[in-house]
């Protein structure tokens, strides 16, 4: 499977992509607004999957040119640039293709972490509503932190919340999720449950603030 | 330590009131708007402890007298009764007791539950408004199923967290939900903080909901 990381340059997309390149055979597609960032991220992870052993199809490239070649596009950019995103790629996108949606509004305060609902009920939302229709959106792997993501040396050992109203499109972000080891991916329903899944991640963070036996928190349920 | 539940009879209640009967030795006081409601439930809460080979100290009254002996008052009451049921306790509280507050605002729609943030903020704020300055509130068990906590043969192998402005009043908490086998307390931070807790409650129901894997779902952090 051909995978974009739009905004693959920052840190949530880095783990991703290093987590893909080590544990599966997906072809991983580096985007972003500049191809020389693209590509010098792209070689710098190739060059750590490489020091691990493993030949890692790792390539850099705009975002368009990213999400065109892509069956699945993660939109690993901030919450605030999600819609702008989504329209830069719009035209490119497949039909048929996979919209994945890992970000978060919050905001601190002198106490931690708020999630910040958006207007449109979540950033999930955000995305779905700035997306083709002939494009799916699923909400998935908000509450890994990209430090955890990043140590390939330890084990996740934790779960990612699945939430989106196209059940195949589900299907396929569950087999990615499965695909990184240690990664179990549950489904929280469709994306009007994206809130509550969304609030875990400044919850998280609060956690590692106050509990000095935790820091990178992830989460797992039985 | 004397504990009071009020609202003990409900399933949240009676959950709490048996693990700290088995595993504790601390004195539990069920408190009801109706005694009789009251000591019935305590008596039967004694009887399933007896079978187990537990003597528990369980006791019923009403509510008032429930809370003006205990050291920590657990509100095991619907979101909707917090209010009320701290204005007919404020009288009876003593100076330095501790409240707290395990009950979670939710709405339901077609995909799953949502989180019902009341305008004060949070459940637990709510609690902390209508409480006497003179007594402390934490937030705590709100993610605690009642059917798991009352399958006493179950571990409950999960983590509960705790919010509150009051340092001394969280480790008391802490130290009650430390003495249930299997429960870790980890802290969240103060009361403004509550949010991104009780919005975890109603994202378990909805994993409930949507995985044949997972029942009464607890939640662990690492």
């Amino acid at each position: 499977m051909q995978i974009a990381l739009l905004g693959g340059t920052g840190d949530v997309g880095e783990g991703l992509a290093l987590r893909w390149g080590r544990d599966s055979d997906h072809a991983l597609l580096i985007g972003s607004r500049d191809r020389d960032r693209a590509t010098d991220a792209a070689d710098r992870y190739a060059d750590r999957l490489a020091d691990l052993g493993v030949d890692a199809a790792i390539e850099g490239r705009e975002n368009p040119a990213a999400a065109a070649a892509a069956d699945v596009t993660v939109l690993s950019v901030p919450p605030y640039h999600v819609a702008d995103t989504v329209s830069t790629v719009a035209d490119d996108l497949a039909d048929g293709a996979v919209l994945v949606s890992p970000a978060v509004g919050m905001q601190s305060d002198e106490h931690g972490l708020h999630y910040h609902r958006p207007s449109a009920g979540s950033v999930t939302a955000v995305a779905a509503d700035a997306a083709p229709s002939t494009v799916s959106v699923v909400g998935a792997f908000h509450s890994l932190s990209a430090e955890k993501l990043t140590a390939l040396e330890e084990p996740l050992e934790q779960d990612t919340l699945l939430v989106g109203d196209d059940p195949d499109a589900k299907d396929t972000v569950a087999g990615l999720a499965e695909d990184i080891e240690g990664l179990r991916p549950l489904d929280a329903g469709p994306l009007a449950n994206a809130p509550e899944v969304e609030s875990l991640t400044p919850l998280l963070i609060n956690l590692a603030r106050y509990n000095e036996t935790l820091s990178d928190v992830g989460v797992s349920f039985s």
